[in-house]
């Protein structure tokens, strides 16, 4: 082990002399230029509390897709969507379901659930007692509520969700957080109500202040059925002679391919039964400041379609943890704000408006690649517009 | 539904006026100044391959994390690893595993399988023909691969898994990709492989490409067990003095926790048993060029520890589905391919190297925030560090 | 296709004619002599409403496993466990657990949770529309109870849970059920819920009485988390000489090659991190007349283990859906009565009892089980007392 | 805790003064009759190697079902189905799907795959030593094999899968078994592999014979995906007027039905996307002597169905997991091999015919309860005929 350290500085980590210490550390010890890490316009400045040891940025392209016609509660009308990413066909592929979604008549969405949570668990000396403390917690919810309460201005509890095994309690504490994702703050709230309970409870108690019920940054069933974030929903009714026209291929077909894809999608046990909302929802994510960690859950993904008796095809996605916020984490840096106001979505009051335009890309995108693959035009798109890709 | 169309150029859609042509319509229909957005070094004439519609770059700042100590067969000694993200005490936060671990003489790392795959299924007149078909592919291996392989030089087929039900033969043609990611190879090269079959079969049979399978983009129990991409294990042992005095809790205490962890993982039916690999994946992602969606499935996670007779722990992850590249793709692109140099990662023969690293860092972090949350350190830290996530 | 029959009597299709026929018959077709199956003790006319086209009876054969020593809040002291099976060593190894907890000092049985339920799912014209449905069922919870109520005197309504996806809403209606184990009588009530509901939702609505929520004879994660039958949880420490002793393997080795089986088991995504549950309960379901097809979700398992710091070893395990009767159903017929009374447990009031006493026979087997393969003596019991197994 | 002990007889367990001493026990601790326990006509001699402590039998009715009409390539023509069961319409229910689908002219059979495994783990000092002991069995995989065959002459060792993860190497012994189901078979051959692996490894290893892998009596992806016992599939075809005829339900409605079913049992998360085939095999698996605890895995099921552009409905179930025998354990005791003998089954030959038998009972049970939920006479049909169950 050598003595190779990081510079730091404990005054001012973000000043010109930090970075540049930093810099020439990795110059120096790894013979990278990082020419371009050190080509920034944002401001270090405005990095605290978002990133630590900063040395510079990463450059991710952003392609224009749209436009995209959305006829949401918050999301209406017609958006350009910034997505940043560097797999070739990408923004294409998304731009061609929008097309034809916007051809269709739009995509309409909903955002059905919103909560946000943090799941301690209690151990208590036995399994009796753990039932006892789950009566216990029902009888005191606005005392360990009101603990919550106090350490947040936008979060509230609104129901402890509980799990017995063993001699444990599993939980899920939920709560609404308003235009913040509110992982940070679920957590602070909720180490405040089990220190409440840690004092108050007649008994004795350990806590541990997750889980694995919660699954933050993992995808679990759990937080499938029962949302983590936003639960959005995108439909659509494509005509069939549109997509006939549009994607070169019948809705019977589709469908028919389809069927084959869920079953193997509940075979493989896939948390996510449609083609690829990771790529939209990931480009999106980098866009707009999104903690991009989270696509590990938010990609999850139920898709149900429905033949018409008139040949129509109904489709739809639902989002059942979509983690998003348009206010805190990244999403008032430079080119992160920039993009969600290019959506309109930025600060305050946008949040549903950003999930309805994500859960709607997803759904153009879907059906983008879905066609592709049946019309048996995937392979050769890709040829053709993702060279780089070996 | 307007007139408003994204403007494209079909001579050079990279060159500066198309790109000026989309910013224009973005400004003037969005009000959105992308005054950052339009600041990049990275050459647009190297973006083909990788996005289409280009109008600029996301900005997404790098910390420096480390020294990380590795003792792989691949990756040796220590590496300064560059993470891009918005996420405050991230970065903190795997500094302080890189140290633990480096203080416990490093983390020893094993690429255990390589395989990339497409996941054709194949719908026959019945059952029993599936079943006729699933012979045929043994007996025709040999020409099945040479036509796969007549579309690649670096991909070869090794195996055709089967999965049957109903009247499908459901498959996985896995391959071995190189040091490419190796989806879009092994696209093409399975496409091939059925035209060769469709065409040589003799019966009716008809295919689709993905039958969900592989799951490109979608994490899945198949994925976990079969491996997709790279299965590395990172592996350490940490004394209990080394641990108390470094993350001010027993290795007792944090065994403890974990077997609580392990069964709420069992219960949530999360694809990770560990806590937040993802957050690790995706900073390396991000600034090594890889294709971030593929975060949903390369951050699964299979953890083990054991607490040893002496009072050390051993702690292990493997990461089953590590979906990465050193060429192509995003790998080479301005900041991407510094960050690869930083690793000594970047091109041919690098890959195994990466995923070493990644692993290593992914242990780093799991130690990091699992200490934390035993010594309820991780609410306190977010505060003072992380003050810009609500 | 001939123009073969199964004789019906419609008069009296149990009377001693009526079985004859069908007797008959199958001497005449099949050439078995059936002569066994023609030989029962328990009378035909106590069969309508538990089997049609009644032929004859099964015999299973019954080993008597114990003394089982439970302290329960239901069952407390001493049981002799009826065990109807026809595979070798397993009466044999339950008894070699059930005497291993006893020398520990007993099992300690709870029940933590009851509840049955029937899953009906709702499609509306848009997810819109099945979000307001779900504000309307909380705003008319009690006229839907009511409606339920209707149905049965021992049901009760006493939560629905929902679930979105799609222009779908899945549901579990949730009920206690006293001593019968439920499935008839909450699908009676569900059904005329939904009817309600249907007649006075304003708005246009469909629905189904099974949307695959509550997987009656299914395991599924949804009744792992959310209890369906009784959750039971079943514990007890075994001092390390104990172990030792009875065992020949030592509590270390155990709980070492158990944490190997608990990842074996997150990694094949199996419903029971366990060893053999369905054993124990499937004798049990046999013998006392429980409605065996649901061994299929009631033998799913969370076990859950510690090493204490004195070496002792504290072993639990909890069954999530245990569905159990003890009046109702097959509990009244001839042998399986008998059963129930050898337990203490038949008609109303025991259903808690026998719910304890299952648990801790699983738990007593887990034992003996686990204890066998570790110390490799599995293989050689198998020899000795299965021979009739190859 | 009491000198209770349960009496045993070294000579001989099974005679009739063991018997009754144990019996007599019984009545006297518990005061219960067993006047019904203790009428059998089974010899008791016949049960060593199948229960220990004998009391007596318990006696589940059994009801025909049928004629079935199976077009298998073992099983041909029309069958007489015995099923033991105590729930009031399952036989009725049962023989309704068997009219539908006899009328439609039966239903195609066919045996997919059939291997029996045990999964040993091996723990080695490190991954990079499991990785080692793959590549070793791969190189011995002949001795391996000549080492399990010393143990059996019906079993064969077919294959060894791997699976990876920390420092150990969990696998999959794969066997063929011929017509007994094999778990011990394959333990005791597993078992002499391993040590003959253990004896010649230049290295340090442990094994633990059960990793977790081959989910004996436990539902698993493992073993859906891989198949445990038989994968057998049936198949039919249905006339939309024939349903409408028979079961009061169209075929759209069913098939749209369905869609929602596929997605709730995705979203739940259960084995088993179809309705209730544990109904059907746990009724056939007590009349035939089958291990009745292998319900838990065996009740697996992948439905699918199509519906046809003529507007009939193909149907099909796949059952991964079928573990069954002809020969060995219960199959040879009085009722069983009687039940056995009435579907031209007993004996060596006949597995292949039993498990086509099986699975088309399983499609007829699943048409016919899928049918009547539609129909909505599913409620009705149970109070009716299953008045015995609350």
């Amino acid at each position: 082990m050598s003595d190779l350290t990081i510079p730091r500085d404990r005054n001012d980590d973000y000043s010109a002399a930090a970075v540049a210490a930093r810099q020439a550390l990795v110059r120096e010890r790894t013979g990278a230029s990082i020419e371009h890490v050190a080509s920034y316009s944002l401001d270090p400045g405005s990095l605290p509390g978002n990133v630590e040891g900063f040395i510079g940025a990463a450059q991710v392209p952003i392609g224009l897709a749209g436009p995209l016609l959305v006829n949401g509660e918050h999301a209406q009308g017609e958006f350009l969507v910034p997505m940043a990413t560097t797999e070739g066909t990408l923004v294409a592929s998304y731009s061609r379901g929008m097309k034809l979604t916007r051809l269709a008549g739009g995509i309409t969405t909903t955002v059905v659930e919103d909560k946000m949570q943090r799941a301690p668990v209690f151990t208590l000396p036995s399994a009796r007692e753990a039932r006892h403390l789950a009566g216990w917690l029902d009888e005191h919810f606005a005392e360990i509520a009101a603990a919550a309460q106090e350490t947040t201005s936008s979060g509230r509890l609104i129901e402890i969700q509980r799990f017995f095994a063993s001699k444990m309690l599993y939980t899920r504490f939920n709560y609404t957080t308003g235009d913040a994702a509110g992982q940070n703050m679920t957590g602070k709230a909720t180490f405040a109500a089990c220190a409440w309970i840690k004092r108050n409870y007649p008994g004795e108690l350990h806590f541990l202040l997750e889980g694995q019920f919660a699954t933050d940054k993992k995808t679990s069933v759990v937080n499938m059925l029962h949302t983590r974030g936003k639960r959005v929903v995108a439909e659509a009714t494509i005509p069939s002679a549109l997509m006939e026209e549009q994607m070169h291929v019948s809705n019977d077909k589709l469908f028919s391919a389809r069927l084959k894809g869920q079953l193997g999608a509940f075979m493989s046990q896939t948390n996510n039964n449609g083609n690829h909302s990771a790529n939209g929802i990931t480009a999106l994510f980098i866009a707009t400041g999104q903690d991009v960690a989270n696509v590990a859950e938010s990609s999850a993904l139920y898709g149900f379609s429905e033949l018409l008796p008139n040949g129509d095809l109904y489709v739809s996605v639902t989002l059942p943890a979509l983690i998003i916020a348009t206010y805190g984490g990244g999403t008032g840096l430079a080119t992160q704000r920039e993009c969600l106001e290019m959506l309109g979505c930025y600060g305050s009051g946008g949040v549903y408006k950003l999930a309805e335009i994500i859960a709607a890309t997803v759904l153009a995108g879907e059906l983008s690649l879905g066609g592709a693959v049946v019309a048996e035009e995937w392979v050769s798109a890709h040829d053709s517009l993702g060279r780089n890709r070996p």
